[in-house]
């Protein structure tokens, strides 16, 4: 028997559509509805359809490339979160293309825009901090690009998210200070409007009030960035603090190493006097002196996580709610920066 | 006066060459030679060539975006290097496409074949440790498509280079602890093949010789990798020698905290019993008690310097010798983890 070809006229008779509709849908026009490109996709795909060469290069879209959007790659955090993705990705020969919006909501715009123009297949994104409006992320979304976000949340754009539970993970390191004997928790808290430095600080809140300490907003300073010369001042104008704090939990390792050096500076006892905590378990915290206690998180099956979602919605024939939200919970490491219970 | 609109005819006719081959050029077809299509773009941009649409799409190739490709992104010393790419291309309008090759050549070779497929305007590349044929990295300047290499050598492929005098920092860094009274100083080397390591390696012993100390192999230890990790075994090693070294020169901060770490358990004191440098004065390297010393690198220079580097050659009508190979020093600081002299 001779091998049937499959034509567009096969896809189009199935889903009872016209050519001229397979055929702009095949080609992503923009009058075509997200949905109709996704059955008729999925249709060709199904029919095994063999687009001629120059249909194909419209038709396969498919680039096998992969955007990740981070805040910044500097950081272990979200090194080891790409790291995830890769192990996901590149042994289905999907190449990684890492962009960083340095916390810029017009440089992430731009991002995105030049992401569709190279035609990525879908985008792995960890919103910047100053980003409150997500339209392109929308419009990707609706060009039937998937989008999904991990780490830091998108208030108002729906996808498929996998985040983590600062909220939980500040809670806990807060709560064990104080059930460790401390009764002067500060906080050195992340920029503002960052989703992540709200539900620490939440968590922070909260643990204070479960135990009963008055919450005082004077202990708490909020960092511009997250460098260890961006610690320091808010580090100190907390020290200057009368009473002065028995205690800084910090919004990462590398503000809590700051907080640690004005503390020693001090001539203050680590724990002893103060003690100190911070969130993400950098490789080299262990290594300090004494060796930091923090907030693990999860960040390698963050990026395998997210990353299988996304080779999931990129299979999916549509890109519709309900969409999923995962949420790891981390884990606190104490260690000699902070006392034992 | 009308305006006059510049056509294919009046470049064919500047240039003395056929109308086809100026199509040809414009349309990068790969039987018009590299030298050819730079003149013909030269030429068609000084008389202000407005192709038509369809035209420009094949002509204008550029698509703004750069590709960058990293062994990895984990480390400061490459989140600094690709900031000062940024700092210079992002206000140009260029996009960045990071790309980490993992010390992979297979990985490599597929984000340069990726990166011609999304038409790259030009590529910043520091290449993979296994890497040591440069077909991949030919194949793209052939193509007119501008490659400047930075930080590790790519030996026997010729481009505009901007290194680190590896050599001289090692150089310096053991000269100047035997200065300080060490005897038997140690190399935590880096990974066989890369260029980092064998010029490091070269200036350890040139330091040695210079000061009559005799070269013993037993006082060098390969890491596998760089992270915290990679560093524990060799530095074990090493301190299990006798007699044992009295000075440790790793091949980065990172690989130097591990042996920090080893040394101390080892209850050994930093520096009056072993002396420890690094190289690459990570940002946290100086909170590490003691605090580390280390060999600087101009990181953010190196950035700033090879990203104008490949402006020029995106603007020059050729990518033929001579090139330009700058050669940053660095330099050593000297903290609490070694010896004053």
């Amino acid at each position: 028997m001779e091998k049937k070809i499959t034509t567009l006229k096969d896809i189009a008779k199935e889903l009872k559509v016209s050519i001229a509709t397979v055929s702009r849908a095949l080609q992503n026009k923009a009058e075509i509805s997200v949905q109709t490109k996704r059955r008729v996709k999925a249709m060709a795909r199904k029919l095994n359809y063999q687009p001629n060469l120059l249909a194909q290069s419209l038709l396969n879209k498919r680039t096998n490339t992969i955007g990740v959007v981070v805040p910044e790659i500097k950081s272990h955090f979200f090194a080891s979160i790409i790291m995830g993705f890769k192990d996901v990705l590149r042994p289905l020969n999907y190449n990684l293309m890492v962009c960083q919006s340095e916390e810029s909501y017009k440089d992430e715009v731009k991002i995105f825009e030049n992401l569709l123009r190279v035609q990525v297949d879908g985008i792995l994104v960890s919103p910047s901090s100053a980003t409150t409006k997500f339209d392109h992320f929308l419009n990707l979304q609706k060009k039937g690009i998937p989008v999904v976000v991990f780490d830091r949340d998108s208030l108002g754009f729906e996808t498929d998210k996998v985040l983590v539970d600062d909220y939980m993970g500040a809670f806990q390191a807060v709560d064990y200070l104080i059930q460790s004997g401390c009764k002067r928790v500060a906080h050195l808290a992340g920029p503002h409007k960052l989703s992540t430095t709200k539900h620490r600080l939440e968590g922070y809140v909260d643990a204070l009030k479960k135990n009963n300490i008055p919450y005082d907003e004077a202990y708490i300073e909020h960092v511009k960035g997250f460098s260890h010369d961006d610690g320091l001042k808010p580090a100190k104008n907390l020290m200057k603090l009368n009473p002065q704090p028995d205690a800084i939990f910090a919004i990462n390792d590398c503000i809590a190493i700051s907080a640690m050096h004005v503390v020693k500076k001090l001539n203050l006892h680590i724990p002893d006097q103060v003690s100190i905590v911070g969130f993400d378990d950098e490789p080299h915290s262990k290594y300090f002196t004494p060796a930091l206690s923090t907030v693990w998180q999860p960040v390698y099956s963050i990026g395998i996580l997210a990353a299988k979602i996304l080779l999931k919605q990129l299979q999916a024939e549509t890109l519709e709610p309900p969409f999923r939200k995962e949420i790891f919970t981390p884990e606190l490491l104490i260690r000699a920066s902070s006392k034992k219970i």
